[in-house]
């Protein structure tokens, strides 16, 4: 059997693995968009290495064999253009390899803001010892939107610290293994008054965008905080503002943004209550092998005409559980 | 049985309980040093609601009749003056109330510096959307010092999230149910480098006084984080500035500094690389109602001739374990 023409879209990093590829598979490597167009005819199979670089959609007219689209990643929202969500190509993603970094991102968060880290800080800065409040996590509550593998993972996480985790999904169930119980994410509004956590682990579709808006934001308690991972278009981001500013809810810990990178210019920068960090929460000191060795051992499968692990459900936008 | 004489050095909070105390004794309230000399006499039970009131000890000549000392502190070392170490008079603490929300301080600590919070804050002052390196906690290792209630709680909370915790006592063994591993306090040098965490939850001691010293520090990872929520003095804390100044350790989170408050002109204020709360880890929303409950029980016992829980070794100058 001849090996399978694999084009890697490489960016501007090493690609871990690299070698280990080339014994399976003809490799042709891609550093932009341009590059890509040009690898794509007869090219079976396309890994996104760079999976922040854009190229596919553009160069879609010469995809003349393409089988098989790997994204290093949880969320495929950028990837899935109408043209591929069409095809028959398949799509799969990195589920799995985020979980535990992104649980303990969301228990961090919780954290800065259950020990009122913030104050400290300000109060650091004015070199002033004063008391302030804090709060602690035994019995409080958390609502998790995103009942995947991430999703998941925070719960677990939450629940071992003595958070009671319910979730946030599509269909509302009880007698689920992770959380305690699970919502339908349209009453959203109708359940935020009951968390003190909010935290959003979903991926963006046409079903999740501005989910976390003025009407959710309106319900929550003053006291709550909210955690996002997932993507920033989650969030009517304007309605955030508003409620931060307003102190409506007392603080977010935001991962993602709308648009990336936040322009300089963007309200939510200036805000006390408010922690940004730059799209990190997945990362891990073990990330990018682990990416690699997910990858390398689907293109094994393939090769062997075994089914590929984590195939996106390219109607849905995600991987169903246990696909 | 008439009712025991009862003084409380209030200061300048409500006790919390006040009337369930009067059904049970022949309560004095104090207010200051003065009020506290004054009420001595007579006295048989001394409740220092305040604990951070002074007084006590100059009042000491007029203690005709004292028999208990309740501290609803953890740390009693500002209380154990000579005198009342080497009378009879009983001293028991609050161990076990704090407990939880210490555990909770110190995770959030770790977790600060291990998602890089504090280059999150810097970067949002400059309003900078630019990577950074986190590190996950799983497989990491603390070191925690102490193994009364407080450090057994930490190690516990420790655990559930994946970080190996050992302890640092008086006596090495295996075995512990709540410690990977306990190394003798005199080999904290010689075990330090093996650490990505080390948690200070130890009482003050003439054993532990600047336990954190020099040497300890020179052998931490420069990965490696502190967290002191013990007491200020278990730290060299010029030894500690000049460590933390280098990069010889990567951070500190302080709750307790010596003295307290920390003066403005104190060098740990303008380190980036340090958080400082003012003597708060304990805190919870329940934490004041858990005192008054735990002195109330105790003084049920005391009327009723049965033991005292939670007393004092004087010449440790803690609760020993079981005890």
């Amino acid at each position: 059997m001849p090996k399978p023409v694999l084009t890697i879209l490489a960016g501007s990093r090493p690609v871990t693995g690299l070698e280990r590829l080339e014994a399976l598979a003809d490799v042709r490597l891609a550093t932009d968009a341009a590059e890509l167009a040009a690898a794509l005819p007869g090219s079976e199979i396309v890994y996104l290495w760079d999976y922040f670089a854009d190229g596919l959609r553009q160069g879609w007219a010469g995809a003349d064999a393409l089988k098989w689209v790997h994204l290093p990643a949880a969320g495929v929202d950028r990837l899935l253009f109408p043209e591929l969500a069409a095809s028959n190509v398949t799509v799969t993603n990195a589920r799995g390899i985020f979980d535990a970094a992104m649980a303990e991102y969301a228990l961090a968060g919780i954290l800065y803001f259950a020990k009122n880290f913030p104050r400290a800080t300000l109060n650091q800065r004015e070199r002033l010892w004063k008391h302030f409040g804090t709060s602690n996590l035994a019995g409080t509550r958390a609502l998790v939107a995103g009942t995947g593998s991430i999703g998941r993972a925070t719960a677990r996480l939450l629940r071992a610290v003595g958070i009671e985790a319910d979730g946030l999904g599509r269909t509302a169930r009880n007698g689920d293994p992770d959380f305690f119980a699970i919502h339908n994410s349209a009453d959203f509004a109708s359940v935020a008054r009951g968390y003190d956590y909010v935290i959003l682990a979903a991926p963006l579709t046409s079903g999740t965008r501005d989910m976390l808006n003025q009407e959710v934001l309106a319900a929550m308690r003053p006291s709550a905080v909210v955690v996002n991972m997932g993507r920033g278009e989650l969030v009517d981001q304007d309605a955030l503002v508003a409620a931060l500013s307003a102190n409506g809810i007392a603080g977010a810990v935001l991962d993602v943004t709308h648009p990336e990178p936040l322009p300089e210019s963007d309200p939510l920068w200036g805000l006390d209550n408010v922690l940004i960090t730059p799209h990190l929460a997945g990362d891990s000191r073990t990330h990018l092998p682990a990416l690699a060795a997910q990858f390398e051992a689907n293109l094994v499968a393939y090769r062997e005409g075994r089914p590929l692990a984590n195939v996106v459900d390219k109607r849905l936008g995600f991987v169903v559980s246990g696909g």
